[in-house]
């Protein structure tokens, strides 16, 4: 999917949210997990219930590799099942991958070509050639890391490395690398004022923002100082809507916070 | 396995040789590709024909996720191999991973866990609360990336955080987690006159050795300033060793090449 594309589709369903698709077993509705798949069963609902709402969904391949084969099996079924039903939506791996040149290029088969993600995160620590090779597939997107929205946060990222905190360096040496339009990035919902500060080093990337509601954060503070002309924003939230209710109802449930927020980005835009 | 355990494997094989076992099918030789599983095939003849020459297996996680489900497959099937004929072997799940807590703590049960690794790689980036949750399993290891071996380690790495290089922080600063004795670093081979600084900041550590061989780093150099008083050192080799040759004679290739390093080993710990 082009970014062109991506803001199309923002600005058609007037909501610029992704849903994390977390699916923790000791979390869902204990219904499903009678069914083959519950991990699948589970997000085809949540999937079924809220496409209509959100630009993107985003599993995290934590969730998934926790259970092993079963659930590599189930992130495959979950991904194909978004690509053949809504190929609108915007995909992303959350899988905060990085290494070495060759291997990089492994990482960005798995989630690029076999299993057809739009995108992936990833993390900056090991420099350039660590990136690039993700940079290199067209119409795919690379999320890198920049400033999170956990506590972890303080111990390096805000540090001053020669003059500039190091989530700054990590966003300015990465304008210079190959295919750099392809960068997206991760900036925490918790660390709303630094916004400002991060549009001035890339005006117009689009930031994949988690941590809103069930964190902390506030929307209308990250899109006070994080929107840009082509919005630029993905405002994630995962357990706050998939896990509003672990009833029966629980699709319908995650609906409607889902559209509490798609409401609030209406507003915003308008 | 507790780190005294390795250390006395080390010192009765006389050898702290770790082998990569990263399939690349197109690499290795051909006949192999009949096999219903030819990466798993490729990794028994490997791991029969070296076992008793190195200490540890590290398996490095995106080339069994390149090919999707059947690679995840390949990759229990080898732990599982590993773990049954030769328990005695540190494993070690070369995967970089890194999320925020609770996410993090998914990874750890996939590798601790559900593949029953002896250890995984994580990156430091996200900090002290992306980390401990995997330093809290009890004889378990996670090997942090301090210096890697690629040149991209230079773009932020090496860099001066504060009055000190960031992967000196790094080391520093996760000196003071939780469980933090259940912590090893990765030094690249390749940054050999980096070893007695690091030495003065974790004198007994394990460190993780990449880039020993085709990325030309030096067993000498790196085991002056490297060896701690419990040894300390984990040299990784893995295109070296695995793909010496491509044809029927692949396994006894691998097992001249593992025992050159070997051999150069003993010699150094007498």
């Amino acid at each position: 999917m082009t970014t062109q594309q991506l803001v199309n589709e923002i600005r058609k369903k007037k909501s610029f949210l992704c849903i994390g698709l977390d699916v923790d077993l000791t979390k869902i509705p204990q219904h499903l997990l009678k069914e083959e798949d519950p991990i699948f069963a589970f997000n085809k609902e949540i999937i079924d219930a809220t496409h209509h709402l959100c630009v993107a969904y985003k599993p995290n391949t934590a969730f998934y590799e926790a259970y092993g084969l079963k659930g590599w099996k189930a992130l495959e079924k979950t991904i194909n099942y978004i690509n053949e039903k809504h190929p609108e939506i915007f995909t992303i791996a959350d899988a905060k991958r990085g290494d070495i040149g060759n291997t990089s290029t492994m990482y960005a088969k798995a989630f690029f070509e076999d299993l057809s993600f739009d995108s992936v995160t990833v993390a900056p620590y090991m420099g350039k050639d660590s990136v690039e090779p993700f940079l290199a597939f067209e119409n795919k997107h690379t999320i890198m890391l920049a400033l999170t929205s956990n506590q972890g946060a303080f111990d390096f990222q805000t540090k001053t490395i020669e003059g500039k905190e190091l989530y700054k360096q990590v966003l300015e040496t990465s304008k210079s690398w190959k295919n750099s339009e392809n960068l997206m990035y991760v900036v925490g919902a918790t660390k709303a004022e630094y916004f400002s500060e991060i549009r001035k080093i890339i005006p117009n990337s689009f930031l994949l923002v988690p941590g809103v509601g069930a964190q902390g954060g506030n929307l209308q503070e990250v899109c006070k100082y994080g929107l840009s002309e082509n919005i630029g924003l993905l405002i994630n939230s995962s357990r706050g809507i998939i896990y509003a209710s672990n009833k029966n109802d629980f699709a319908a449930a995650a609906a409607k916070k889902a559209e509490e927020l798609q409401n609030q980005m209406a507003e915003i835009l308008n």
